[in-house]
């Protein structure tokens, strides 16, 4: 069987790091992984939860495949602070990263002929995971000059009988949004009146640094179902630990038969590693409100590095500064550069001449915008942008 | 969707538990994870490099989805030890443990009409795998009086031209047999004559300590396509860590179509944590030959004890003598006892009784056998099978 078609983040960063000359040292701003700034290191207290559980030899053995019952308990009483009901464990189902759990969720909603509302721009493993599971995917548009909310009139009309569910990614992934409780409201009664799934891809919740607090899909699981979506990868900075979980947040009841579909569904996948499960009451419980904040200051001290090193370059332009997650969409006037055809050629020859890394919008399916991101370690952020800066300079037309 | 209706391996021990009346402790022979028992904990060195790794900070990112390029590299060199010619880090795909191995393979061979023989007595994951995936599998007997060599003829019988691939799993599991160069060529020549790949199974590899040993299925990859599925888990004794992988064994080339897809596949996967992959090197590398030993000694020992022990019970037989794995089938008279209807009825009253469990085999498709665990402390084992016994004579027809 062939490979689906899709482009995948992964590989186009990899492709524009082979097209830098060595010159310059190369600076990425193309992907949300900031483990490799010391500034952006994981809290002591992660660290040693997880050290202790592995030595303590009690954890080498196999966990059940839906999770330890103490890390699905940790998981759902963190979850619950931001909802105004309860979660039990057994909503819980604990995966191999937030990426096992985006797999899991399509793979047990998938039906013959059924169709799936994603939105673009968006993250590509969605359309890549719905490809490999037969599972059509409809795209619906983000409107960037209304805080990248939902074209919920749109989409109402890409959904028919076969769609099984939408996705949303809040904060927002690649554009930076953090959504209003008012318009999260909205698209639980429009999922509602469609008789459809929400996905509530949360990877980057609580990395919320804008006037709008993050406010948890969870908290319209009593007006449609919510599939809620997550993991320790990014607030605590460790996506390498793979730890993530899948949450039926649903008050009024579940479907049985997806509940068994689920469990067995369980069975096939490989899951996060015992130990790292056994860390997890020790990591949620214990981590300092100070590790947050300081995160958190950062990543909106680095935005707004960003936001007004755009501001001042001619050729790129943004609709709304950003509010949360790690990155942000830009938009690029081509017609303003004398020799760049499109955003992949504004990529790849900025990484030739000025090594650094830039997501072609193409990636996430906006052509002619970037993606970038902006946990990074302030000076290098500074460097880059004043390369890319140079850059559109001389490529401008003027 | 609706959830396959296989029988899990988990699932059905859970119930034997749950089935257990709290007078007596609980022994159970039902699953192939020693770690409770201290006589098999793993190496200080393995657990040391993991946390060397985690405390480096230098693992706290993402890995590329195929794997980190030492781990792949550290992989490929462990296992072509075992082969007459050289992997290459390219061959090799880091995964969840095994499961996502098994799990990945069945994923990017199947196809619309397509179908895989199965071995019975096999491991349920690959049925359910297989369900959820929509390829039809299609079983092939394990011959007990032949040491569960694979019927070849009756195989041949069973495939067509949708056959995609054939299992096998050596050592075996549930058997505990291990196969002869001279049967693994066999199954090459069948397999090349039919056209298809052999998954080989060798999540026990190496743990052989009758009279033949361990013959890795890549040693024949020049005759048919093997894709070899392994792990950690067993050998080092840490089935939590779920570090597995998956090797394309195929020295004469390989299908481009079929590497891009496997690539791509690897993008959904969650994958196992970037520090224990990191640690891998220093794991397959710097393990004392030792400790191995003493494991497979340990394992010749308790799978003595059980076959002996078994020996002296009228209604259970044992057609060969384990040789490998961690566990075996035994043969189940039921016309010797008076009031047990089948390997289910014996499993559940044994389970109540006695506080004992052991696996039906109609969890791995052998009714009225039974799948025995000897991974077991001696002792456990013997006061195990001392209760078993006593139940057999208290449910004598004689």
């Amino acid at each position: 069987m062939e490979a689906p078609s899709n482009i995948t983040i992964k590989g186009i960063l990899g492709l524009l790091t082979a097209n830098t000359d060595g010159c310059k040292k190369v600076i990425s701003l193309g992907m949300g992984d900031p483990t490799a700034y010391s500034c952006f290191r994981t809290t002591r207290t992660a660290q040693n939860a997880v050290v202790e559980a592995l030595q303590s030899a009690n954890f080498n053995g196999y966990s059940p495949t839906v999770g330890l019952p103490q890390t699905r308990k940790a998981i759902a009483e963190y979850l619950s602070k931001d909802l105004p009901y309860t979660l039990h464990s057994d909503d819980v189902y604990i995966t191999a990263g937030c990426t096992q759990a985006i797999e899991t969720t399509l793979s047990i909603l998938t039906r013959p002929g059924a169709n799936i509302l994603l939105p673009r721009p968006g993250f590509p493993i969605y359309g890549l995971c719905a490809a490999f599971r037969h599972l059509e995917a409809r795209y619906f548009d983000l409107l960037p000059h209304n805080q990248w909310e939902v074209d919920l009139k749109a989409l109402q009309g890409l959904a028919d009988h076969n769609t099984v569910a939408m996705v949303i990614i809040n904060p927002g992934n690649p554009c930076g949004n953090v959504y209003t409780y008012r318009h999260l409201k909205e698209i639980a009664e429009t999922a509602k009146r469609l008789g459809i799934v929400v996905i509530a891809d949360e990877v980057y919740g609580h990395l919320a640094f804008g006037a709008d607090p993050f406010v948890a899909m969870g908290v319209f699981g009593s007006v449609a179902p919510v599939i809620t979506l997550g993991s320790l990868s990014k607030r605590w900075l460790v996506p390498g630990w793979r730890l993530g979980w899948l949450v039926t947040s649903d008050p009024h009841g579940k479907s049985p038969k997806f509940m068994e579909r689920l469990k067995k569904y369980c069975d096939i996948n490989g899951g996060p590693a015992t130990f790292i499960q056994a860390a997890v009451p020790a990591i949620v419980g214990e981590t300092q409100q100070a590790f947050f904040t300081k995160t958190n200051n950062l990543l909106k001290q680095t935005s707004e590095i960003c936001y007004w090193k755009i501001k001042e370059m001619d050729c790129i332009s943004c609709p709304s500064k950003p509010q949360g997650s790690m990155a942000f969409m830009v938009k690029l006037n081509v017609s303003l550069l004398k020799d760049i055809s499109d955003d992949i050629d504004f990529c790849f020859k900025l990484a030739k001449e000025e090594s650094v890394i830039l997501l072609p919008g193409a990636a996430v399916g906006l052509k002619n915008w970037l993606r970038i991101t902006f946990a990074v370690e302030p000076s290098s952020l500074d460097e880059a942008l004043q390369r890319v800066n140079s850059f559109c300079q001389r490529h401008s037309c003027n």
